[in-house]
């Protein structure tokens, strides 16, 4: 079942070492098939060189098993729990990208101060609050999952399509699972920008709420004109 | 019309993924056609792999596709106000590279500390002023260009072919499409030297007027000797 | 003798450039043959991409050759120094690798920030005290694996498989060759993301004991969970 | 004339963008014959790809082109400057590399904080002083090596086979061309280390005088033990 999806996820994934995102296996892609519950994730510890379609996982959202080989990325708590919260999202991504983990263990979340930033993101990426020593002991992976709703009460994640969590490092997500991956890049880049303009101009705060709107609707919404899609 | 200038600028960005220069579809060469009008450049939002000649866009000096199937790079109206303002450039382009970038969000000029630099630029790369409420909320693209022209009120855009946009990024230009790029990879470069040689030294500043002029002056004038093109 | 490790050495020797850890000869990697007493490791000085297995040189625990045409690695006697004090190790590596020499040479240990870090390494990675001056300007090479293993009195090396040698750089190890590289590619990583997280925020402290505790043991130990190999 | 020598200069100068020390033309390496009283040098601006053995230029020390259709690098009269002054060198080599030019804009020396840097450095990596306008306004390029000269004054340049030039970069020398590039490669990566150095403990002060002994003599002189040379 889900053959195609089991591809896109599989390619989402391989994404992640081509665009420089994962060392070795720190990395995974899923995404979701909302009618029949269930996700499509990469398995765990499996070296990208040798993933193929079929070896990805389907789970549901229990975390069953439905289908596979192979145990799921031990994240996988954490993407269901993004899937439950986020209604409208169908692909999820974590890495342990150098830049966007930098600011995690910082426990900070990213300034916007520039258009790069604004054409993806509307506000800044947030970082979410450390899991206590109950939440960590406890169900660890799914309480990172509950840790990010809880910093997204009063943000719009299809506005926001990233965080942070602190001690640990980013998540991004998307309208699939390579769109996933494309905010994940972007987040990255976005992130390096910010670190050195912080070095440049210590002083440096964010762009003008006009800058915050104008980029993020030229690309988004009914009045973006961005690209070729809304040609007819 | 007009086949082999869009071969050049067709190859033209497509050197800006080659020297590491973009992200995704973030940058845009254009070249201009004095005599006839025109100019031409990257369609929106199409990745650099599948670009080909005959997808570049022909527009006039008023914005309107003279030629094309394709949109236009959304930032073509500041392309179009360069060429108005700068009477002797060929060659625009934009991107979003990593050092350049930071020096715009952190709204500052690049100093001029070393030879590097003056070997291309006379002076102290500038920064715009932030553009205001009226001009982001009205002809943005257009408005940005406008910018810029105010702010080389008193230098010679060709002996300084770049500029940082505040909050935003880079524009560079040169004598065709492909100097253009050549001052946008030098540009990323200085950027990241001057980065860190404050680092270094914070107590730094510019070097010496008659190293600007004398640096400038071997590769720019008729008394330049750097290069091949003086032999008889 | 010992066609195989030879072949592994050589092999995991390999991946130093691969994955960017050294610049010329600057590293090298050995293995151990317990039972026979004898390590295998590369030949001083030749270039990786001349490496072949029949290069690799076998060295009893005294440092004396036991086959090979070529000289051992200098760092043949701190190799020798970490399998005898370390009882259980497989593999030992030595690189310049640039982030991790650059807290060896700041005299500093690496501080544990986050949960990369915690996947491998159970706490802050130690940088020992610098040598004396009777211990360089004597058995220098074989005291620079007494000072490590001073620093490692309180500490399993088996719980934290890389260590900084003060004004040096890196020594990691592992249960084979291979596994010390890639501890030491991790190191490397970790390095770099610590070294930004302390510029994003410098007031920025170690982890929680119970992240650190549940990290390390997700992934080592009875109750791993994370990869393949606990699954039936 | 001078066929294997013109060879091996090519091949050193293509040395240079394969080692990522360059950008465009801004880099160039000459040999020298003693013998001959000729330098073999890069003809100007160039580019890398376009290079072959054949282009290479001859020069006497007076600078006059003794075999060549092309100019000769504009660095020309600094590479004679040198051989002049430093009478057992037999390659020189000039680039803008990324590192090394921030310590020369930021007009500093390169504290030797590590056993890299004493490989192959035997002490700080000193910075000339500025040229002066006279310098710099009259014949340039020869008073640059002049400035290396002096700030040689007290320093054995076999033992310290590079320098920075104040607000410009590096020149670095060997026993032959390619001996030359392979100090450069390690001056480019010794800087990023020594930069990053700082950063982690800005209180850090050099080495002791018992390392760098150490580790100067442990590769060169008649005592060296690194390597394959002294085994009979």
């Amino acid at each position: 079942m889900l053959e195609d999806l089991k591809k896109e996820v599989c390619e989402a994934n391989l994404l992640l070492p081509e665009y420089g995102l994962v060392t070795f296996t720190w990395g995974n892609v899923s995404a979701v098939d909302r009618e029949r519950g269930v996700i499509v994730i990469k398995p765990s510890g499996v070296e990208y060189d040798e993933l193929t379609p079929d070896m990805m996982v389907v789970v549901d959202f229990d975390g069953n098993i439905v289908e596979g080989d192979l145990n799921p990325s031990s994240d996988t708590p954490t993407h269901i729990e993004l899937y439950k919260s986020f209604k409208n999202i169908g692909g999820v991504v974590h890495t342990h990208s150098t830049n966007a983990v930098s600011f995690a263990q910082a426990k900070r979340g990213i300034t916007i101060y520039g258009t790069t930033h604004a054409d993806y993101f509307f506000g800044d990426i947030p970082c979410t609050r450390p899991l206590n020593r109950e939440e960590i002991e406890g169900d660890y992976e799914k309480n990172t999952g509950v840790v990010i709703a809880e910093a997204f009460k009063n943000i719009d994640p299809e506005a926001m399509p990233a965080v942070l969590v602190a001690n640990h490092g980013p998540f991004a997500w998307g309208k699939d699972a390579r769109d996933a991956v494309h905010n994940a890049v972007v987040l990255e880049q976005v992130a390096l920008m910010a670190m050195q303009t912080e070095m440049l101009n210590p002083n440096i705060t964010a762009v003008s709420d006009y800058i915050k709107d104008k980029h993020y609707y030229r690309k988004h919404g009914e009045n973006a004109y961005y690209g070729q899609k809304n040609r007819k």
